[in-house]
């Protein structure tokens, strides 16, 4: 069914960024923020997470009237996640300088009836055991796409390893694949990845794209390079949001457009880069990501079949 | 025309190799080398290079078998150039452990008078002031590609700034593209050294692809991913020699060939690193060369136009 609503689950939070631009405190950030923004682009979204009293209203009622409904955003006694980090001068790598869970840390996730039935559900990253928790509550969805870091591979093996047997779709970077798998090779590693459940996966590689493996094989898109990169953070929520909002919008998750999915997401991800938090990804219009495709495609377009004569 | 000569010219050399997966000594090697190489499984080459009286016949002959006519090497007195590097374990970077220019100290590229009219020239990576010397040897050529390096950029600016002018596009890496322009952004490092002469430019990316800039604009051509890497080395000479061999089969310069010829320099790198040396080079049949443009083109295939429904 066209335009159906994608259920995101994780976090909102307040960001502390110590750019190479300069020092920009108090930006509303989290995954689930950077992905509903980019997924409600394209389809209906529902939100469910956290905030403490000190985050602002006006952010969710701009929500809001993008098409995402925040009935599932808990508002708790205390403060919102913050999360305080310090960017390399190329903007290639980063330190985190402080992480306060605030009210994140006594969450647990409740999925409003109206969300339960959700045809394609995103899992942003959070503990496992709530990515968990979450799909006990939610009614056999179409696709699960679920994200996870480091963090988890290391210190929850057990929890993840179910959560894989659960979910249809996992996006994770290439660091994160070869230390989930422990294998370097990055084929391999997605090999292994796929074996543990998840028969879709998704390999992201910052500013060289991403990959996608399914049933049909491997696919590559690229990222879309920019005159003007300001801020990494929340790109690659940014993509995993346009790639669900895309499959959402469409309908559907064949093998094509789970490959054309792959642009859109990237092509929200390279919106994301160009402001600080979210301030690019919130202003992008309908007209402007069309023409962004086009540019996008224009990129690697061949005019034809790349073959050799007779 | 279809079918053209390639004119190549660079090195031709020994390496010795200290390999994750073990230490090669006296590997044939060279940039001209793996050029001509890779360039003669799609047109005819004519080399230009030297080597010492310890370079093995029995090489030559056999790139004379695969339709590279070897009348431009040169036999000098004295042994040929010798490079030996140690690779890192995951073979992202390597060392230069000892160079020996030997015969290559006092070449003098002397260009035989039945490669003068060659319509397509690649210029390996030698001293710029050598390349500028075979453009004087040669008549009007249709495309002529040129290669550098880091230690040119430094220390030659002025016959490279030279070089840029008489070339149509040049070949570089992105460490070298930022180099050469000094600016870090990769789109506006691009266009700088388009506006020094090149109006075609490549910009390698190693296993994350490469990106061509001409006039119609920008075009990316991702890495063939592998299951087997074993040996870098000598990968982008092949890349080169893949492209200019393609672009000579079809005998045409157009943006759309371009494009496409990136794929088959990409194809070309791609069997060079399965193997240590040119060895899996060497034994790349036309009929698995059609098979890998095969699984390449279906790597990035979206099954129709990437575009959102009204």
């Amino acid at each position: 069914m066209k335009n159906s609503p994608v259920l995101i689950v994780g976090s909102l939070a307040f960001d502390d960024l110590e750019m190479p631009s300069g020092t920009f405190e108090d930006v509303v950030g989290g995954a689930a923020t950077y992905s509903s923004i980019a997924a409600s682009l394209l389809s209906p979204v529902r939100l469910v997470g956290v905030v403490g009293k000190d985050f602002p209203e006006s952010v969710l009622s701009d929500l809001r009237a993008r098409g995402c409904d925040t009935a599932g955003v808990e508002h708790a006694d205390g403060k919102t996640f913050r999360w305080r980090g310090r960017y390399a001068p190329d903007l290639g790598s980063r330190e985190t300088l402080d992480t306060q869970l605030n009210v994140f840390a006594d969450f647990r996730p409740k999925i409003p009836a109206s969300f339960k039935s959700s045809p394609f559900v995103l899992l942003g990253n959070i503990h496992p055991a709530l990515q968990l928790e979450v799909l006990a509550q939610v009614e056999k969805p179409k696709l699960v796409f679920a994200d996870t870091m480091n963090l988890w591979i290391s210190t929850e093996p057990k929890l993840l390893a179910e959560l894989m047997t659960k979910i249809d779709l996992l996006v994770i970077n290439d660091e994160e694949a070869r230390d989930l798998s422990g294998i370097h090779n990055i084929l391999k590693a997605a090999a292994d990845i796929r074996k543990r459940g998840p028969s879709r996966l998704i390999i992201k590689r910052g500013e060289h794209g991403a990959l996608y493996f399914d049933d049909a094989g491997a696919f590559f898109a690229p990222a879309y390079p920019l005159e003007e990169f300001l801020d990494p953070t929340g790109a690659g929520d940014s993509f995993a949001g346009g790639l669900v909002g895309y499959i959402a919008k469409m309908g559907d998750t064949g093998h094509q457009t789970m490959r054309r999915a792959m642009y859109f997401g990237s092509a929200l991800g390279s919106f994301c880069v160009e402001g600080i938090g979210p301030r690019r990804l919130l202003e992008v219009t309908r007209g402007e990501l069309d023409k962004r495709m086009k540019a996008f495609t224009a990129l690697v377009e061949t005019g034809g079949p790349v073959v050799l004569p007779e």
